[in-house]
C-alpha cells in the first residue's frame, strides 16, 4: 500500500496524486504542514519538503519527480499506451524537461510565492513566518505568471498535449500548478484560449476530481474552480 | 556524437561531465555564458540554464537530471556494475533524492550565490547584473554551507559512497558542487574529516581530471585545489 505525505496546496503533491489517479492506484493520504517541521516528518525527509511517498512503510521516496520516476518504474512500465512517460529516451527527456519546467521554474517563480503569501501565512505561527502577505512578492509572482501562461498557451497550441501526442507527466505537472493558481483566482484564462482549452480537457479527467472537492479553511475557491466548462 | 553546452563554473554542467567521464563517453564541449542570453542558446533552452546536451544534433536534452536520466537509459543500462544508477527502484529513489539534494538544494542555498557573487559578476556587464559582490549573500551562503557539509560528512561516515555501497549519481552531484566551492577556497575541510576523505577518493578518479585543470580568468584556485592528497 502506498502512503503519501502531502498538502492540498502543494503543487508537487498534487502532481503525484494525479499520477496515482491516472494509474488507478489507491493510497493513504496524510496531510502535512511542512513549516511545522514535525520531528517524525523530518526523519522521513530532512529537506522538510512535500510530497514524501512510502510503499509498504519502506524507505521514503522524496519529492515529486523522484516519486514520478519510481511510479514509472513500478507502475507505468505495465501501462502500455496509458504510460505517462513515453518509451523513447529523447521523448522522455522532453517530458522530463517540461515536468521540471512546471514543478521547478513555474513553481519557484509563481505558485510558491502566491501560496505562501495568500494561504500558508494565514496558517503559520509568527515564529514560522506567518503574518500579513507581502504585496511586492504577490506582484512579482503575477508578473511572472503572464510569461508562463504564454509559454503554456504556445505549447497547447502546437501539440495535442503539452509534451507531444499523448498525455504525460508534463500535463499533470502543469495541471497541478495551475489547479492551485486557479483555486486562488489568479489565472486570466480569457487571454490564453489554447491554455484554457487544454486545462478544460485535463480538468474533466477522473483523476482530477479529488482536487476539485478540496477546500482551504477560510479561503473558498473562485466560483469557476469546479466548473468543467468555465 | 554528444555535444554539451556548459560553463566551467556551472555545477550542473560539471555533474554531466563527470557522468560522461565515468562512462568513457567523448563529447564536444561548448562554453556558454547563459547570462548573455544568446538567441541560438535560448532556442535550445528557453529557460536559459545549463547544461544543455545534444546527441547527433537532435533535440535539446535540458538540465543535469534530465541529461542524467537520458545517459542512464542510453549508456548506463549497458554498464553492469559500473552503472551510476542502481537497478532497484527504491535504491534509485535514494540516489535521485540525493542528486536533487546536491544539484537543487545545496546549489540554490550555497553554490549559486557564491559563484554569482564571486565569479559571474566579474564577467557580467552592468546590464546583465554585473558589479561588486553582495557581502550579505556571501555570508548567507557560507552559513548554509556549514549545514550541508555536516550532512555530507554524516552520509560519508555512514555509507561507503553517499547513497550506498556503490559510486552513483549522488556522489557525482555532490562532487560537482564541492569542486566549485573548493576552487573558490570556500570549504573548511578540517571540520569534516569524513567528507574530506570521501572527496579525496572521488577527486582522484580519472573522470575528475579535466575539472582540475580548468582555470577562471583572473581568479586562480586555492593552492590545494589540484592536490589529490590535501
Amino acid at each position: 500500500m502506498l502512503k503519501l505525505h502531502h498538502h492540498p496546496m502543494s503543487a508537487a503533491s498534487r502532481f503525484v496524486r494525479l499520477v496515482l489517479g491516472e494509474y488507478g492506484e489507491r493510497a493513504e493520504y496524510l496531510e502535512e504542514r511542512p513549516w511545522e517541521k514535525r520531528r517524525d516528518f523530518l526523519a522521513l525527509n530532512p529537506a522538510a519538503t512535500l510530497p514524501v511517498m512510502l510503499e509498504d512503510d519502506g524507505p521514503a521516496i522524496v519529492g515529486a519527480t523522484v516519486a514520478g520516476e519510481y511510479l514509472d518504474e513500478t507502475r507505468g512500465v505495465f501501462q502500455r499506451d496509458k504510460r505517462l512517460l513515453p518509451e523513447k529516451p529523447l521523448e522522455r527527456a522532453e517530458v522530463r524537461r517540461l515536468t521540471e519546467w512546471f514543478l521547478g521554474k513555474l513553481d519557484s517563480e509563481v505558485t510558491r510565492y502566491l501560496v505562501r503569501e495568500r494561504v500558508f501565512k494565514l496558517e503559520m505561527s509568527a515564529d514560522a513566518g506567518g503574518g500579513p502577505p507581502d504585496a511586492s512578492a504577490i506582484r512579482a509572482a503575477r508578473a511572472n505568471l503572464k510569461h508562463h501562461l504564454r509559454y503554456l498557451g504556445w505549447l497547447a497550441e502546437s501539440r495535442d498535449w503539452l509534451a507531444g501526442p499523448r498525455l504525460s507527466y508534463a500535463d499533470l505537472a502543469a495541471a497541478a500548478e495551475l489547479s492551485i493558481l486557479d483555486y486562488l483566482g489568479e489565472i486570466p484564462w480569457e487571454k490564453e484560449p489554447a491554455a484554457k482549452d487544454w486545462y478544460m480537457r485535463i480538468k474533466s479527467r477522473p483523476s482530477f476530481r479529488p482536487l476539485l472537492t478540496e477546500r482551504v479553511r477560510g479561503l473558498p475557491p473562485v466560483h469557476h474552480y469546479v466548473q468543467l466548462d468555465f
